[in-house]
């Protein structure tokens, strides 16, 4: 049943923001193996937490109830952007010439670009409900960072954030968006840290990466009392947050009539794919729906299709607890590819689990493939996507391309996590010529596997 | 009658989107003096006009019908952004302690981020309508350059782009955002062209200015059969194709029951605030509303409050046809702030008509502060603003802050033209407050005045 309307955007009004976050833990044929203490390996409790989270956060992540209600003070905020318009691709399928039709749900109308904020806005309200005056967090290409920098300054916090040295250097616009948030930015690996300090030591010109900058950041907050931390991506409270982006997708897509066939979302940490996808995985699992759910990740950072599935560290310094997840090994450094929110060695254990579990499956691409297909997009679509967002577009392009070979009339869904306004110089190398695909030799994954705790 | 639905944003649905642009010169009590002809000094006819642009916009631009329709094929682009949100700035209010409601329409959901391509996309539809093969501009701070870029690859056209010198090198993503989307960039002075050598000549280091870039962009078009120019602001058809916004807010405000007190904007050649205002200026003639309406301008370029109203060129080269409008002289240089898209000698013939005519005031601010509300809104509402947007919303925060000290719940209405993605540079300057505020010695104003024609 297709959508006649002739609509471009789906729009729902404010008081469909949705009212509860979805838990898919609760509607799984298995639980997902707990996160352990490094030194007992017995599974952690919330006293391990406490020093990094908020309580309501700590009760989230190990919850096993359904639905959790969202407060009306994280609602209030959320009423900035959401919820997201639902595009129907008109443009880009008369440019692909298939018979498929391409919906994709933007999360780049959020204020800092990218759908971070639906986790930073509730992450922010719980920590100053409980008194918190500041947080600290990392961020890798900054889309986190200026999230949480955006919803600290909606609730009077202080935020400081580590930024990834490439990022931080590459990326300057968006340090100065935190900045304007109010955030203090340091480039990570920093000297103020011990565990940044270890790094400059070991290698005074290191890129850095998304797990040394987490370790920054938790030896921070662990250390003071009035401060804790926040994380962007891979924890169950946070893939649970972004549900809001599949129940307004799976709302605005029933309201033209219209049933995916095929879902497909990019993944670094694995948040934006599980929160598009888990609203429709609970229908799936019911029977209601039967979609294939597919998962791009990038070629530079396969921890899905090359990871391997065990307890890891979250962090390179190994100050997290053990999580069972797909992971190239926590001091695994990926090669400096332009989607930098996607360079994570590890995969949401949540989201590791259901791979298990059979319930979904995943493809890595290279990045001029991507950038490929996110100009494709811009000259037909009008949205610059950022460079996380185009190995989404590129496995619905993909797929569209297929319907065009078989005239199948699949209705494809995707996520467009934001709009990449701070990411143009990538978008120069690209259209340069000079933008490179790295080969990743087994031995390099392997190297770093044999590291694992 | 105050908006008691609690919404932050007011939607409206894509089948809400104009259908007419509306032509104040139907509804004024004088009609505008005509542009001239620079030789003659007698009014300029169409085919005066017809090497640079095609036949339906040289008839909009003289037009006296009330209504001019719509395109069906310009309102299919115009469904990727359009309507866009009207939002009540609820959380800006409680930071200034107001009993002011302050509303503001945004034009940066707009793929390239600005209000420009409302006209940039019916003027590059109109084109290849009549076999136009490449369009030629000019752009300051790169919005309406990128706006052209978007529409032309809409259409498929070629476009070729002059770039402020001081923009293309403080800020090359809108240059990259432009080349992503298919369009070549130039330098403005450029060795291109006759008018842009002279330049050069006699300045190698010319920063430019939009009268430069105009004046190259003109050359070139006027000099091929199969290429034309287009302008982003100052001229009839321009304002027209920007009442969408007007048009819309006026529907979205009634809507909430509200009525606008006073509706305040930014003006640099005029378009985004004649967008605003003349629906609104429609009723007010009419009897039903009688709004305030105030233009604000920057202190470093101030044409419509220290410039004069006399036959001038819209260039710096003298290319153009004569218009009357208020003027600091062609050939005036604005010291560099950062509201590049505010740096333009002159105000829109049909705007300063209508100053002159009393039914608009004017006033001029500095940019510290503006860049100071630009903060405080950024802060409360999310959306960093463009600092040529900065403007209008310093005007808006100094009524509300007007209506906390006197206890008035006046409705505010202004537009906030753009994001400023682009520009978090500016920010920088004015976060590490190395950002100046410039005197305009009348002295300077004087000499580019006694040098018009």
């Amino acid at each position: 049943m297709a959508d006649e309307t002739g609509s471009t955007k789906i729009l729902l009004d404010e008081s469909r923001i949705p009212r509860r976050w979805y838990n898919v833990v609760a509607d799984l044929p298995a639980p997902p193996p707990p996160p352990l203490h490094p030194g007992t390996r017995e599974p952690v409790g919330p006293e391990d937490l406490a020093p990094l989270f908020p309580i309501d956060l700590i009760e989230q992540e190990v919850s096993l109830e359904r639905y959790l209600d969202i407060p009306e003070e994280v609602r209030e905020v959320y009423r900035l952007w959401r919820p997201t318009p639902l595009y129907r691709a008109r443009r880009l399928e008369k440019a692909l010439g298939t018979p498929a039709r391409i919906y994709y749900k933007y999360e780049g109308v959020s204020p800092s670009g990218s759908h971070k904020p639906n986790t930073a806005v509730p992450q922010a309200f719980y920590n100053a409900k409980h008194g918190i005056r500041r947080l600290t967090t990392e961020t890798g290409a900054g889309q986190w960072g200026s999230s949480l920098a955006f919803a600290c300054s909606m609730y009077g916090l202080e935020c400081e954030v580590w930024m990834v040295r490439a990022s931080y250097d590459q990326k300057p616009y968006r340090r100065l968006m935190m900045e304007t948030y109010g955030a203090r930015v340091h480039a990570s690996p920093s000297p103020l840290t011990t565990a940044g300090a270890k790094i400059l030591a070991e290698d005074a010109d290191s890129p850095g990466s998304l797990g040394i900058a987490i370790s920054e950041a938790v030896e921070v907050a662990a250390g003071a009392d009035d401060t804790r931390y926040a994380l962007g991506s891979v924890l169950n409270h946070v893939l649970l947050h972004q549900t809001v982006i599949g129940e307004e997708a799976l709302e605005q897509l029933a309201s033209v009539g219209e049933t995916p066939d095929v879902i497909v979302g990019c993944t670094g940490g694995g948040s934006n794919f599980a929160g598009l996808i888990f609203p429709f995985l609970r229908e799936k699992l019911a029977g209601r729906i039967d979609p294939v759910l597919r998962a791009v990740e990038p070629a530079a950072c396969p921890s899905l299709t090359r990871g391997r599935y065990e307890y890891d560290f979250g962090d390179t310094a190994g100050l997290t607890p053990l999580m069972k997840m797909h992971t190239l090994g926590h001091d695994f450094v990926p090669d400096p590819i332009h989607a930098g929110g996607l360079r994570y060695h590890g995969m949401a254990p949540l989201l590791s689990h259901i791979y298990e579990l059979g319930l979904f499956e995943a493809v890595a691409k290279r990045q001029r493939e991507c950038f490929e297909a996110g100009i494709l997009f811009a000259r037909a679509e009008g949205i610059v996507p950022a460079p996380e967002g185009t190995h989404a577009l590129a496995g619905a392009i993909e797929e569209a391309r297929r319907c065009a070979e078989t005239g199948e009339e699949k209705v494809i869904l995707t996520a467009l996590s934001g709009h990449g306004h701070f990411d143009m110089s990538s978008y120069e190398r690209y259209l340069s010529g000079e933008m490179e695909d790295f080969d990743l030799p087994q031995e390099r994954i392997e190297q770093s596997l044999a590291r694992l705790p």
